[in-house]
């Protein structure tokens, strides 16, 4: 792995067991990488690559690259797919977007809809909010009794280890943001008559509960980094800092998984088109 | 819409009752767009179009568009996704690929797993094969009884025009290629180790019932294009042809159905941002 590559995990990883504070993390932070525009141009290139083994992954046909994103809202979940993913384009990559579960979901315990969403073998699957938000929005807002969101921890890290164990590999990003970025994301939803379909009265409601959800992203971060699922601590503040990151931790992580052509059982010359 | 969407819809789409026959349409044809290079640019610039629109089409969030992609092996129906898809990437577009059905969908009819992958509103799906392979290999290799396979024309109309009447609009393409070409596809992949994986041994059987397949297709062709969802027949011997095709019809729907962005309940000075 390049010495950049190990530079950001180091960074951004969260270790198991490792205890980290969010407030220590800086959202602004852009230490990792150097001058904007080389490293938009760096990213745009990651961004090849990472259509270069997907195109492997397609072919091996074996296993599947899950990558979660959660961030509150106005984070750039949507910015990071367009910017880490549209080389790749649709073909073997599949968006999933979690929103409030419908009444059929809901009929059932809350990793049912996530697991059918799971991606297939040789596909990257993203993930947009996720399971996660059944242990944010659901402890915020008291969705379900406190006994019953603490069990959810370790549920999540059993079922998120039986899916590596059967051939999916899971990185999951935290999209750090600063309660000013936010601030000046949601004035921007306002002022810009383009952006008014984006802004949801309900995201300020949200926003009054900011040091909880922080509260709760933190013991997410905290119990649910694990060996076979790492989460990462993304600042997010800076756009191309966000896209940088996440781009290098998916190259390299499909580099390392080394997907191959597989073996055909036949010969060139055994067949003759006619 | 511009003379040159009109001339290549005039030219490619099948009119409801019109009877065409597959040997008169020449997959080599060229005759729509000048020259190569110039018409690829012009490609890739449809396909920023068809971005931008498809996000008008994700604010409004209350129609779909369902691309249809049916051709025999080798005929670019990838190729095809990539060309014109790739600009708009995974947000907003999924893509599902029919093979052989799975023994759970052989336990349901067979427009039962195709319904499911229907596409969501706001967004655009796009089939790689269909249940138009139902009356295709179905019909060819006589999976199914010559007077089942018969029944299914008039119930693929009416299950088209339910999810029309239901605010999916439909476009349907055959990649048309010429027996000589798929012969050249199929021998690079023999000659290239990096595609030897594309090579399926399989599909030099289905090209010994080359000519039944023609017909089999001819008849959906002649049985279902229909208003709420027409059949395109795309000269696809060349694939910059085919991309600029079907781009070009695309771009002209989604201009069609001309999406808006969604009105808001609230005026922006509603709101104060703390």
């Amino acid at each position: 792995m390049a010495d950049q590559e190990q530079a950001v995990l180091k960074k951004l990883r969260v270790e198991p067991g490792e205890k980290i504070r969010l407030r220590d993390r800086n959202p602004r932070d852009k230490s990792l990488f150097g001058d904007e525009q080389e490293t938009k141009a760096a990213t745009a290139a990651l961004a090849k690559d990472i259509d270069t083994l997907q195109d492997r992954l397609y072919a091996e046909g074996a296993r599947a690259l899950l990558v979660i994103l959660q961030g509150t809202d106005t984070s750039g979940k949507d910015g990071t797919i367009r910017s880490v993913f549209n080389a790749t384009g649709p073909l073997g990559v599949s968006v999933h977007a979690f929103g409030p579960p419908s009444r059929l979901e809901l009929e059932h315990d809350y990793l049912w809809r996530v697991h059918a969403a799971a991606p297939r073998r040789g596909t990257i699957g993203i993930f947009n909010r996720s399971h996660y938000e059944d242990v944010l929005i659901g402890k915020v807002h008291k969705l379900a009794p406190e006994k019953v969101v603490e069990q959810r921890y370790d549920q999540i890290n059993a079922f998120e280890k039986m899916l590596a164990e059967n051939g999916t590999t899971i990185l999951k990003f935290m999209l750090h943001i600063s309660k000013d970025e936010q601030k000046e994301r949601l004035q921007e939803r306002l002022d810009d008559p383009a952006k008014h379909w984006k802004f949801n009265p309900g995201d300020l409601e949200d926003r009054e509960h900011w040091d909880e959800y922080q509260d709760a992203y933190e013991i997410m971060l905290n119990r649910c980094s694990t060996k076979w699922a790492p989460w990462h601590i993304i600042p997010a503040d800076r756009k191309w800092v966000r896209n940088a990151a996440i781009a290098t931790i998916v190259k390299a992580t499909l580099e390392e998984m080394d997907p191959q052509y597989p073996e055909v059982s036949w010969k060139p010359g055994d067949f003759k088109i006619t």
